[in-house]
């Protein structure tokens, strides 16, 4: 395929209304268990990191949404939140839950075997909801951080018996047109398990609670050499992915940008994605960005992110599919990957740079934002106070 | 925990009624990709097979089924092979099929893009239940080779629907009574991707077929670091575990002597399956050695094997769990581990040699085995003919 | 093997001389990136840390030394903090840099491309050499959390000369009688490469150091599969092992009890280790605790932890290593595992119960050490003031 | 970058000058250890063999040497079969050494325990030094499947030492201008541990024979997760990397085609590469494919192969190095990851076309070959006689 330097029709149109949800947590600080590096400019409250996700949207088009996180972002007036916002050209997105920060989960939360810690953390989520609600949002996220470190420590069969007791409750706090999210996670520094380890763990318990309630599936969470892409698969046609959090990773829960570590790897998966139109906000998959930044300039990892994603979707959707598909019908293998290959290589940023200028958009909105003064301008402003990240 | 001199007479009891079943390939050559090396006294035929088979059964107690690799176990007359059997204190256990070795499945059988080429595959298997039939089998396992080496290769999509099309074929040839297992696979060498690398996978298609379907897990096959103890709690908590494919690796699918590479491991495993009685036979779960023996010797492989996991058993069967549960519901973390550290220290040996005894056993099979002479015997007698390896 | 009710005299010889050097930082907080949970009786000071080391050793006659970390145990009179030390039994052992929770860090430190960053981190560790002498050890350990998080960030080898100078100009500052040692470590969260990532990278900077520069090998610093007691005969034959860091695994740097995850690759380790005599003090290495405990307490993780190595030690010790020789030069492959797995099974805690009781221990240190009311005592005293931790 | 339609002229000449060496086996058939397929056209004896690999330098012009397995490719007169490849206008490359195939090698060949074992595998490498003499080779490539399947089968230790003393003879038999690489590798199927496992132990190996033996980095013999690039910096840095063995894998050592599984980590090895100007020709660097084609037409697989690399090697040619340094040295994390990124996207292939027309080569390589009836004629002329693969 030649260097294209306008993008097709009907690849424009999928790409302008594909859009990505990014992490108000993404604009805070974050680190390791040794070390978190502040930044200047870092954001002090919810509505400072709102402003900072508009930013990504502003420069990109593609990010009009922002997950808050609960009770991290919690404000007094929600609706004031949501309103702000909206004046940035913002809408508030997935509400994530949060009992991996107190005291009385240190044993777990849905999974754990005192029945009031259970209660306590049902009711987070209620009030999670409630939020939702206040935020006009409707979905909800949930993570858990439950597993045990050591062999012995608890029971693995009624931690799942109560997990599946505990999302039924919630469960039946949704209304119509709202949806809980449930991710699943490989692993936790220092744990011998966790409770929903795997797609088909976080898979089972949708199935048990009804067809408001999906997978979240995160690229980070997965055993070493995992094929994502045919998870992906098998959830599209379950009908239940629900949402897809991109980042990337060498070796941990990384939460580096995406595509950072292998970019072949979200070429794969996106391309799954794309064959079975998953990508059109017709199939409902939430598309959002999960990933923080230790040592980079935190507004700018997220619009290389978006930019990440956005460049590898239009290369997969160049893939010639027709002529694939004849390939792999003949069984020319090295034919069909050929084709793969082409669109990967493929260069799409002289035409995406087209398609953003044809819309008001900077054409490299990376060098846009760096160009544009907003980080020495809150670096400036944004004096005193305590910054915000996790837990904060 | 004292080192026990007999066993608690319910630990017998358990024992006493759990079996395992051995693999006829377990008995022929096997190699890698480099080189297949040979032994004197290899069988040259079926009968041969399980021939050795019974001498593991014989010295052990526990090992009075022979799983059977079609068409690696082709012979004219079934109906003489299973009364060989039987007048070997033997049943025939498991019919394995095999569509991997031949020119027409290299791009895949039950999954594969071209209708004749899955109509042979199913037929295969139709074939295989006749053989299941004629040996007083009724359980059908099937392991696919099937998968792609390269991304673009093939559509995923596509082959889980031609699977999920081809087992229902299958499973609609099952009679009453009878079963089918679907093993899963992380990954073969030079592979992208496998058809069925998950127990998700395998599970989602097992739901579809319904009742008379079910996983075997392969300890082996799991990427690494996963925590196969909490699979086989989901499985059997689904009530989907039908069979449990024991070996033991380090790092590919390495079919070595079960509890070689990591003996806590095995531990951890048999603990979740004791604790949900699935060890018993009224639970279902057939329990196999799945594993080959490339240097050591194969019959002395199978008896260690056998002993392992007998010892293991043990073990677990002597957690106190009663004294467990209640340091659990403490959040003792280090004392619930005790609990179960103190049994996997415990010394099971002098125990399980009593057992034997009471029920005219050796003491040590293994040792018993050697000094009886049956190695040099056969290698002896068996002169001339091909030994039987893989694929033979 | 019977289970043995005494140990054999060469066995309680080295098992006498046998001692472990537990990390003041295990007996602090520490946590995740998401939290830390504190414990009533944290020590709030490293005379409260040193304080709750000598318990350790107390009840198990086998942790005499405790590692201090700089600045963490920092204190205005080093020589005081010795003689408390010595006032509870106790020496100070290996002194611990730290280049890592400074915002001058934040890139690297001994390979920072900034020399004036460079010369910061040099100083501090010349300045540990000082505390080294003040608190009567000569051991100096360079655990370096150095690397880059994506491609592209910095040079590769840039850093491995900077790293060179760094090392040599610290070494300048050894004495006789004094070493480094340097520690490697595969991944860190969130990083792309560390700059000393393998046995490898620490072997050839300390051969270009000089004699008194060794590799410390740390358990949990591997690529998952890696075969432990490989590098371990390989140091220990290039006379370079310096200390050992024990601790446990199962995904991460997870820093768990000892022996928790994988009892049975702690074994191939230590019988790596007795095979060559390293276990015995005239070897120089130094064995070392380094794990951390977030949910279980502190002082029971310590004391299991030196338990679990003292039991393991003593397991190998009874390998009869002539009849392995003589199984191995015969390739009785099965026959060879056997007499190591025989060793591994046999139950070694009455006679250690007996070893202890005849040297005026408890014959159950860990039992005895949560009889004696001290995690009370100091629960109730250490009120007030800040918990120490990571950090702090 | 905008996609550039001529390569700079040094880049040109770097690419001119750099050349790939092809394996005899690759034209042959492989497998797995369940089945070999073959493939109608299939070399029947190393003429042939030669032949196939002479398409590849014809097509791309950039791989005109071939690397010879011996005893695979044993001929009766070596000097006929170095004539025939200097007709083909090839010539003959690294001799392959083969200790893995004989009966003899059961449990080892120059790590063996038994002297007379050891002699036999000495002398198959003196012979190969021969043949390499008779070829106009000057390397001979080493490596071992020389480990264990258990704990406790053999002394690591012990066969360290046999190793090195069986090198040190080996060595004495080279001449001038004439070297040993010594490969290393993570794992084979089965095993328990190898004895060359990873770079560190084959660096010393060569350090301590002298400057005539080198490592052999192959990219498919690591452990998950490794970070290759660090590794070639660092032979890079000690003056150690004698050779470069392409190939790609996803879990085993899968010998897939080259770039296939994680084109951007072939990106991030070339670019340590050209960084350290080890592509160049004088800095003895022989870069080869060591990889085989089980589904995928043989020949086309190398042509893919060797474009991958070129490709790719364009690519890291083409970073601003000067702009990279520069954001390097301003920490700017963000910038510096996109100047690399930039020349990662950067479509070389246009350029790369006009390169081989300006030299007289098809513009694409894999198309034209395709086109040419090569493998129909060959498949139509090879018909009788035995396929040539592993082992024959």
């Amino acid at each position: 395929m030649t260097t294209p330097t306008t993008l097709p029709a009907d690849v424009a149109r999928d790409l302008e209304e594909f859009s990505i949800e990014v992490p108000s947590w993404g604009y805070g600080n974050s680190g390791t268990r040794f070390k978190v590096f502040g930044t200047p400019g870092t954001p002090r409250d919810p509505f400072e990191k709102i402003a900072d996700a508009a930013q990504t949207h502003a420069f990109t088009g593609s990010a009009p949404r922002v997950s808050l996180h609960y009770p991290w972002d919690k404000v007094e007036d929600f609706g004031a939140l949501r309103e702000f916002a909206e004046e940035q050209g913002m809408t508030l997105g997935m509400i994530n839950s949060n009992t991996f920060q107190d005291d009385e989960y240190k044993f777990g939360s849905l999974t754990h075997g005192d029945k009031t810690v259970r209660r306590r953390a049902i009711d987070h989520h209620l009030e999670c909801l409630d939020v939702m609600r206040a935020t006009g949002s409707h979905e909800l996220k949930i993570w858990l951080a439950d597993g045990t470190n050591y062999a012995g420590q608890d029971s693995i069969r009624a931690r799942q018996d109560h997990l599946a007791e505990s999302l039924a409750e919630i469960y039946q706090g949704l209304g119509e047109g709202e949806r809980i999210v449930l991710e699943y996670k490989f692993f936790e520094p220092a744990f011998y398990h966790t409770d929903v380890p795997d797609w088909g763990t976080s898979l089972l318990h949708c199935l048990a609670l009804g067809e408001q309630a999906q997978v979240v599936l995160d690229t980070g969470h997965h055993a070493p050499g995992t094929n994502i892409e045919f998870i992906v698969a098998q959830l599209l046609r379950q009908n239940r992915l629900g949402a897809f959090d991109f980042n990337s990773r060498n070796y941990a829960d990384d939460d580096l940008i995406v595509g950072a570590a292998d970019p072949f790897q979200l070429f794969r998966i996106l391309f799954e994605i794309v064959q079975q139109d998953a990508h059109r906000p017709a199939a409902g998959v939430n598309f959002m960005l999960d990933q923080c930044h230790n040592l980079e300039s935190k507004i700018q990892g997220q619009i290389r992110s978006v930019l990440n994603v956005q460049e590898t979707l239009a290369k997969t959707l160049l893939v010639d599919r027709e002529a694939l598909a004849d390939a792999q019908e003949r069984h020319d293998v090295l034919e069909a990957n050929t084709i793969l290959m082409d669109a990967f290589w493929t260069d799409v940023r002289p035409a995406l740079a087209a398609f953003r200028e044809e819309r008001g958009l900077p054409a490299d909105p990376f060098e846009a934002f760096r160009a544009s003064g907003y980080e020495d301008k809150v670096a400036a402003e944004r004096v005193g106070g305590n910054q915000m990240g996790w837990g904060a």
